[in-house]
Formats: C-alpha cells, sequence, structure tokens
C-alpha cells in the first residue's frame, strides 16, 4: 500500500522537528521533504543531532516540499503559514498549521492581537480548529487545519464539559498556566539564557498573552455564551509541559460527584484524555513525552469554587502530536498511530 | 558589650539551619546553644557539611539551650513548640516559634485544621503574630511570636496595601502559589525524591493547605471585614522560593496608576519590600538567598481584574530571616542586622 | 502468531517499571505478568501514574509470573535473582537477569565486591553476559542472561574497538563517569532527596563502585590480557543518562584518523552504537529516553592520550532496552523491534 | 576613616555583577564607579533585578572610574584588560584582572592559545598571579594582579600540597572537570540555551581549553618540574561551581594517611580551603555562593592512583571572591573581610 506523502515546512523550529521525530515512526506516512528557509541544503541531524543515523533527511525549498506532499505541515510564525496555506490550497494538497495564522476566525481578534490582516478570507472560511477531542466530524472533513495552540489546548480539554453543561457559573475564569522553555522555541533570547531561567519561576505577559482571544473563542464557543477570562501564563525551568490550574466560581453549591462522573462520562472513549481518580492531581511527569492530557478536578466547598488542573506535554498534545493525531482523523488512519507514546513516569 | 544569647531548638531542620546560617554572621548576637531531639551530641556540620570549619556547635538538650538563651528560636512540627513556649516564658525568656503553634488566634481554626487544642490559653493571648512590615509596635513588645507561615508571608505583603484602601473587591481571593521543595523539609518523602520532582510540576492540597485559615486571617484583620480564599499551592521543581500569583476581582474599573502609587508609598519605607517598577513582573530569581519580598502589579482593565504577584525565598523571608527581623525589631538593633543579603542574580 | 509470553519479577523498581513501559510497545511480546514482593495485588499505575488507562495489570505472586511466562526478566538487588534464575531453569524457561547475580564469571570476584557465594554454580557457567553488540553469537544461544550494569555498558562499548586493535597502551585506564540520579532507584535515601542533589554534583564510591570487577572483566576478556582501572562515578543533579569520560595513555603517538576508522567500521553495522563525526563530543541530550550509545573520540596529541566518551541513557541501554535487545536476538526477533526510540534533542 | 575607593571595568558581565555584590558588603571599600562600554548611563539593576533598591549605580565611562579608584578591578575578555592596566599604571593605581591578560608568564603560550602577544611587557614582569593561598607574600607587593582562571583556581589549590612533596608521580596528570553555566557568561550562545542545557551534560574543548597552559605552568612553577595534563571540561546544567577530579598515578604504591596530613597541615591556617576528612567527597553544594574550596583526597590502592577532588564557586572562589581576597592581602585587610559567605548546604 502505498503511504501517505507528508512535508513539513519550518522543520527547523521544536515543533517541527518534534512532528518528524513523531512522524519517522508512524506506520502509515512517508517524509517526502522538509524545508526551512534558513538551513536549506544542511542536514536535520546537524541542528537536532538526536537524529543521527536515523533519518539523512536534508532542509529543501519550500515548493518542492509542497510538490511532492500530500499533506503539508507548517510549524511557522504568525503571518508566515498564510501563502503557504494558498499554495497549498491551489495545488489541492491538504494543510495543517502549526502556527497562529488559522485558528482565529474573527479576523478583528487575529487583527488586534497579531497586527495583521486576513490576506486569503477565503481560506479561513474553510479552516478548521484542530482541537481533535472536540471537532473530530469537522476535522474529518477538513482541507486545512489551524492546530490549537499549547495553552488553549490544555484550557480547551479541561473546561470542555463544563462548558456543555447547565451549572451556572461566573463567566469570568481565571487560568493560571505554567510552561516549560521549549514554549518559547530554539531562537536565543534573554529568557531562554539558562542562568536566568535554572531555579528561577516568574510569571510573563500578564493578561496579555497572544492565546487569551484563542482561549475565549473556544470557550465561547462551546459554552455558547460570552466566556472571559484573565489569563496569567508563567515561565517553568523545565523543557516540557504545561499546567494550566482553572479557577470557576459556581454560582451555588454544587454537586461535585455528579461534575467529575460529568468528566468521565465525556472523556471515557477518548484515548487521550485522561480524567484522573478523585483525590489526585494532575502532574506533569505522568504526560511528558506523550499525547496525553491528564485532568484533575477539585472543589473548594467554602467558596463553591471549582479547581481544574489540566497537564500537557506542550511539544505533543500542544504541537506536533495534536497535529498528528488530526491527520489520523483526516486520513482515517487510528486516531493513536504513531502517538503510542507511554509517559516514563521518572 | 555583652551579645544577645540566643538558642535554637529544633536546629536539624531546614527552618533552623537556615536561623544559624543568618545568625552567624549577625554581629549583635552569640549563638548559645543548638537543639534537636534525634542529633544530641551530634555536630552541626554532620548534618550540613556547608558548616564545616566555620561552627563547631553540637546538639545539646532542650534545657541546655533555655537556660543558656535570652532568646529562644523554636523551628519544630505543630504541637511540639507550645510546652516549649511556656518553659520559657516561665523562665521569662523570649521566644519566637517559626512552626504553626502561635500562628493561629481563634482556637476553633488550629483545632479544625490542626486537630489539637490549645493547651496555654494565656500565652496564645500574649503570642504576636510576626508579619514584620505589618504589626512591627506590636512585635517590638512581644515576648512570644508566631512567625508566620511562608505562603502566608508571601500573600499578607502582596494584599495589605490593598486591604487598607477604600477600593470595593470581591471578598473571596484567588491564591496560585508555587513553592520550592525546601518547603517540604528535610524529611525524605516521595513528593522529595529527585525523579518525582525533577522536570515534575503539579499543584498539592487543592484548596486543602493548612496555611488557609492563617492567610484568611490576616486578610480578615487587615481588611476588617472577612476575607475567603482559595489557596492552590503547587510544588516546583527548585530548591527555593515561593511565587504566589493573586487574584482580585474589582467591583468596577479602578485607575491602576493610583493603585500602584499606593502600593509604592506603603512601602517607601521598608527595605524588604520592593514594589517592582510597572511593567516588571516578580521573579525567583531575584529574591533568593535574601530577606527581600519583590512584588509586581498587574491590572486586566477588560475583566477589572488585579493581578498581584510576589517572590520571597521561603526560607529566609518566608521563615528564618523573617524570624531575625522580628528578633531586630523586639531588641531595637538595625532591622536590616545580619539580613544584608543581595540576592545573586545567576 | 502466538506471541512471546513474558514476564518481569521486580517490576516496581525503575528497571522493571522502564521494561514494562518498552515492552507494551513491542510488537512480538504479550505480558503474561508482573510481580513485586512489596505490592501484590496492586496495581502498576498506581506506583506509575503515567501507566493509567494504558496498563492496567496489577503485581501477581512470583510464581505465577514465572509460570505464565516463556521468558522472564528480572530486575532484583543482587542476591535474590539467583533463586529464580534456578526456578526458572528447572521449568525450562529463559530469564535475563537485570541485576548483579549474573555478570561476574569468577566467584571470588562476586565474593569479594557482594559477600556472598555462588549458589548455583551450574546456572553461572551457563549465563551469558548480555552486552548485545559483542556477545551476539552467544546470547543468541543463551538461556541465561547476565544483562550488563549500566556503567560497564557505556565503557564496555566506548573500549571495545581499541581493545581488540594492536595499539599499545597502559593497561591501567581512567574512567570518570557521571550518572543521573534514576540509577540510584525508587528507594528513598539522603542521596535522592531533591534539596540534597539539585544544583549539586559530587563523587561517590571514589575507586570503590561495584562495577569496578564486571569493567575490568569485560575489558580483560575483550583485550585478553589484564586490564586494570580507577572507576570514579559522579551524580549528575539530572534524572536519566550516563556519561563515562574514559583516559587510555598510548604508549606511543598514534595515527588518530586510523583508530576513529577503526571504530566507525567496528560499529557500522550495528544499530545502536553511533561513532560521532570528528569533533563532536557525545552528550546525553541525544540518547536520553533512547536505547543508543553515543561515542565521541579525541586525541590529546600533547601527551598520547585519548580520550573517549560514551552516552547512554542508565534506564534504556543501561537497562531495559538492553535486555529487550537481547531478548530480541534470543527469539530471532529484528533487533530493534521495540526500541525504535529517537531521542527527543529538547 | 576614608574608605578604599575601588572601581570595577566591566561591570556588566557575570565576574563584574558578582565582584559588586560582595563589595557591597565589604567593611573597608566603597565602590567608586562601575563602567561597561555597552551600557553606558543604565543602571545597574536593569541588568540584573537583584540589585533593586539596593545600589543605584550607573555604567559610567571608564576612565571616570580609573580616575575615581585606588584600586580598579577589570572582568573583560581577553586583550580589552592589558591596556587598561597601563593607564591603570600610568596613573599609579592598583588593577586586579579577572581575565586572562595576566595569567601567563610565557608570552609565547599566551600567544599560543590565544593568538596575541604581549603589548605591554613591562606589566607582564610586575603582574603577580592570584593564587591567594599560594602567593600570598607576592600578593601583598603587587600593583596588578593576574587572577587566576576558574578551572586553574579549583586544581592549583587540590595539587599543591602534592606538588611540593617528596612523592614519585606521573607528571602527567589527568584532570577531569565539570562547571556550571554561570562559567560560560552573560551572552546569549546555543551552549547556554536552557533547552540544550538542561538535562544534557557532555565534555567540550577536550584537551583543547584555554586554561591547559595556566594549568601547566602553575603546577611546573610548584612542582619546580615540568607537569602536563590532559585537561577535559564538561558542562553542568547547573548554575554554579565546578568540581575537578584529578587523577596522579603514583610511582609506586604510598602511605595515603600520611599525604592525607600533609594535606591537612598544608591548609591548617588557610581559611578559605577545607581539606574534608578522610572517607568524605567534595560536594558543589557544601561551597557554592562562598569562598571556599573544598578537597577530598582518595586513594586506590589496587593502581597507585590518588584522587583528588576540589569544588569551588566558579563565580566566587574562581572569580569575584578571590579578587577580594587578593585585595584584602594587598591592602592589609582581614583576608576574609566580605568574605564570610557560609554555604547554605540546601
Amino acid at each position: 500500500m502505498n503511504k501517505l506523502q507528508v512535508g513539513i515546512i519550518g522543520a527547523s523550529g521544536y515543533g517541527g522537528a518534534e512532528l518528524l521525530r513523531l512522524l519517522l515512526n508512524h506506520n502509515q506516512v512517508e517524509i517526502a521533504g522538509i524545508n526551512s528557509r534558513s538551513y536549506i541544503g544542511k542536514p536535520i541531524c546537524e541542528l537536532y543531532p538526536g537524529f543521527q543515523e536515523i533519518s539523512d533527511l536534508v532542509f529543501v525549498d519550500e515548493d518542492a516540499v509542497i510538490a511532492a506532499s500530500d499533506l503539508i505541515f507548517a510549524s511557522l510564525p504568525h503571518g508566515i503559514s498564510e501563502p503557504i496555506a494558498k499554495k497549498c490550497a491551489d495545488a489541492n494538497k491538504c494543510f495543517i498549521d502549526l502556527g497562529a495564522d488559522f485558528r482565529l476566525h474573527d479576523e478583528a481578534d487575529y487583527q488586534a492581537w497579531y497586527n495583521v490582516p486576513f490576506k486569503e478570507k477565503a481560506l479561513h472560511e474553510q479552516a478548521v480548529y484542530g482541537l481533535s477531542e472536540i471537532y473530530p466530524e469537522q476535522i474529518k472533513q477538513a482541507k486545512i487545519i489551524g492546530n490549537p495552540g499549547c495553552y488553549p489546548t490544555s484550557i480547551g480539554l479541561a473546561l470542555y464539559p463544563l462548558m456543555t453543561t447547565n451549572y451556572a457559573f461566573d463567566e469570568h475564569v481565571i487560568i493560571d498556566a505554567k510552561s516549560g522553555v521549549t514554549g518559547a522555541g530554539k531562537e536565543l533570547s534573554e529568557g531562554s539564557h539558562f542562568p536566568n531561567v535554572n531555579e528561577a519561576f516568574h510569571p510573563y505577559k500578564v493578561a496579555n498573552h497572544r492565546h487569551t482571544p484563542e482561549i475565549e473563542q473556544t470557550l465561547t464557543e462551546m459554552h455558547k455564551q460570552k466566556v472571559q477570562i484573565t489569563f496569567v501564563p508563567h515561565l517553568l525551568p523545565i523543557s516540557r509541559g504545561i499546567i494550566s490550574t482553572i479557577y470557576v466560581k459556581m454560582n451555588e453549591a454544587i454537586n461535585f460527584d455528579d461534575l467529575y462522573q460529568h468528566y468521565v462520562d465525556t472523556y471515557k472513549n477518548h484515548t487521550f484524555v485522561r480524567v484522573l481518580e478523585n483525590g489526585k492531581c494532575a502532574n506533569l511527569k505522568y504526560v511528558q513525552y506523550s499525547n496525553y492530557c491528564d485532568i484533575s478536578l477539585h472543589y473548594d466547598t467554602r467558596t463553591h469554587t471549582l479547581v481544574l488542573v489540566s497537564a500537557i506535554d506542550n511539544m505533543v498534545k500542544g504541537a506536533a502530536g495534536q497535529a498528528i493525531q488530526n491527520m489520523n482523523l483526516m486520513y482515517g488512519f487510528a486516531e493513536d498511530e504513531g502517538l503510542k507514546l507511554i509517559p516514563p513516569s521518572f
């Protein structure tokens, strides 16, 4: 059987390199080509020595990748994916964008937070938001997917069951999130300089992070009513993972066991979301290097406050893993093909 | 001039050892003796090799420490300090407790969260809560001090200026706190086993931590009106420091610059509280190994939510440093004597 | 086709748990049972939450595991494997020991370093030392395998090509090795207490570590002449991996390019040993969570000293991965079945 | 009494900033000015927020610093200190160089390893090598000091007692050293990018590091006979500290207790060198943030190999602390003035 030919544009960044790492062990695909504007002609293993003797792929021209592929993944800064998506659409190729260009439906939001307009409006209308567990049917039909951001993935999955119940709660949700340093990418920066990060911890972009409109869009869509958030990300002195601690003030005392059961039921047929046993706390240690999203639920009876904690690996479920999960849905492969990654625990 | 004779009971734990480390460089005191029930006869440098050739102190009997000292510090699990405080009071010695026994004023609270009653009620009536910047006058007169917990210190200092203004806000405050592992102490435990902590991150005791009543007591006292919190601590994979991210929903839009200025004014004469320049974020890196509490203020105009971030070294301002600051106040020493510790920044 | 039934005895420790994690993704085997004396009746995911919803295996009795399995892995403290090996041999089952009991050929060595005699001498005569790349033919025929220690694996592979050339060198070799903390196991200890390890670094068991006789046995056997080592292990404040830096004094100036080429040639058909390009340095980052052993060669022309550096993941190539590689050899599976693990690089 | 006026040139780097941090707590000096070519006009606390509200120093012109100071420290890349030393000499000011320009006595060595000649030969003749414990008399008389490199400090102190005995040993010494990341400085680089360093470990500049000639110069001078080294540094995923593990092959079996006693005797009057009790191992944890050099001795009786392990904080004893210790010697201050830093142990 012929394997699906896939290409990666922007494969020199962390998201692209992680995609390659996972796709190399996917039984239904073949890597047709990888691209990076800055490294054309260089082998991937020069940038990421982990690939030595495993992959001899060399970065090639963007058009060559598109031509050779049935499906193209892009992992690029915002504004750069859109014209590539156009080329893919014109060539009738499928496109999964790990960047920000196809996540926001509302051009005004995009312009407000990214300072650029939509240039290819028709493509944005087609694009599907790839939160795999929530929009599987749309994903199966999609030709263009906006793969969710890492924070929005962890938050959207944690809040989905609540947003679709009849419980009444304050539609202003507090989200205190913490991410590992790979989230800041491969580029050198003061913020990723080891002596600045090691044994350090601090918030950043307080109530001002670009994932804010994406999260609000998702929650509002789920809840069918406007949801606002105060979103404060922090930088963890570790390599991988995101913990989001989410505070929802319930309008009145709830039966927590019922809500817990609703969470369990919602996700019982979803391989990659694990609702933890009551009393346990989600922990990065048990999702790293895997595609799992672990969710723990807690209830402060004194103040009727629901506390949701979700843990993902920002590079896997928060980026490359979910992109592959979306590909699996699109092409009818087993949802966990290439993603049977068991978290190491130590 | 004769130096003040000080003793440490429970000097084998982290809090006690840090006290010793700092007191050895304090110009007005002399260490009269150190005690640890489990290590009598052993030198401190066997437990903490950092003291080699610096201190040849050996753990001795508790009564010997009390007899030799003018002021006794205790750093012990709850329930164990109280009888020692009684001995000190009977011998007319001053007492600073780094444990939990003298922090809560209300016996019912203490019993509810610690499962033991007050045995020496008279002592509890005398005891002063040692949040140095907030209660300096009472501390100067005190003979017994309940030194605040690490989380309550970081939170009390961050909220004090707000609690004493006329702004109207939701008296249910969300506090998402993160602590380094020394907070869990010297005892071996699964939770402090390196492969479990390293590259991990998780909340614990969600809405259920024993510092909750202490924080609510402090805030309520400051605000002169009941304040409730939802308090969620997390374990950071680092050794030292606490970041508390605090969310206060304002009843209406505020002039943030005014509030910021009120913070600056409140702390302008307090050496150890630094209100960061607008736009900066508090960061553990810049308080570790010092007695500073750094506070940054942020305001989410979209939701009228005030975000306060405070950073301390849990072992210094959150324990031993503040205890020494209290001693300095009690004995009329310069407030920063023994505490001129400049954070390393790297 | 019926899959090979495998059991794990001592599956509650890190070595056993890692074996389980890898075997669950091995296409040719089925887990027949797992055992741990201390946890009978408990599910694996209670100890290692990474397995939640992935494996519902529960620890059972040792004899049940043996009865249900064709091949038994044991990961146990020294002295405990030997009687289990006997049971397996009596039941005509194959046995791979990840512990120390079947590594040393010479009973006197074993007794000198472990203070116990061989009890089942016949088994020791049959046992094959499972350094996969070096003894593949013997491994294919073996019924009992002593899987090498983590340090000896990294050192044996690095020195093998040199030991089998005609270069003359000082047969006293200096080995400075550094291991992550998982090497110390799951048991709580002062040496694995986070505040003791984090931001720390120190040697331990200087010239006195139990892997010394195993390393000397291997080198002497390869070199067909007595080789002695001075072996100094250090504890790295990371979870996984071993770097061994090895110093060999050559008797005279050598042509380094020739020796380098000999290394390349020796390992060119071995998937799991990567001789790095000249000028590169082996790095834990590029072998973690994989079965690779990376080797870099360096030559100090000023002193005719060869410096070999090898990097492995102590839990994979240094334990569970190599055990599976040995199983693959024994049963004629593809050597990399279950081991196509690409190191993450970040 | 008038305090000594000191200036720091190159105060924006880690070495300079650490100097400032320590000098601010030195009772006999006053900071006359700080300089950094790239940051003139900026306050130090913008670069290092740890200094907020502690120092309001602003970077000024180099000449202004020299004019205002009695003693000038420089912490600069090689080649840049020499002309500054000249200016200081011409103005009859003392000069302590934390960089490489005045460490090597032999111009040929300097040229071979740094690719530049000596330009001010007279200054080099005057310059004293500032290994405080070894050359105190020369330091007391010096006007120009070449402060030793971090690796050479740790190695020189560890080998000095051996080099000055009559034991016969192989004059080719193997040194396996490990340094924290602050050793690589404040400049951004791939090698200091958090995701590349965290959970990583690797050697670098194998047998090729620029500290090699400095170490050989020191050992040869001590031993009064040529000593050669094979020096292999490694990068530790921690912020601070250097462990050097040193292997010396003795020509015949030695009485180890005698040698150990010789070490104890050599350093018994030196505050900052601690020869650890027999059986203990030097550990970074117990020297960090202090000026101590801890040395442990070990002997491999099987191979007559002496193993010396030394631990320092690379920023303190390996740079700023030793520079201050040298200043204390030059000006007759107490040797430990400003350096009574007790290592935290946790």
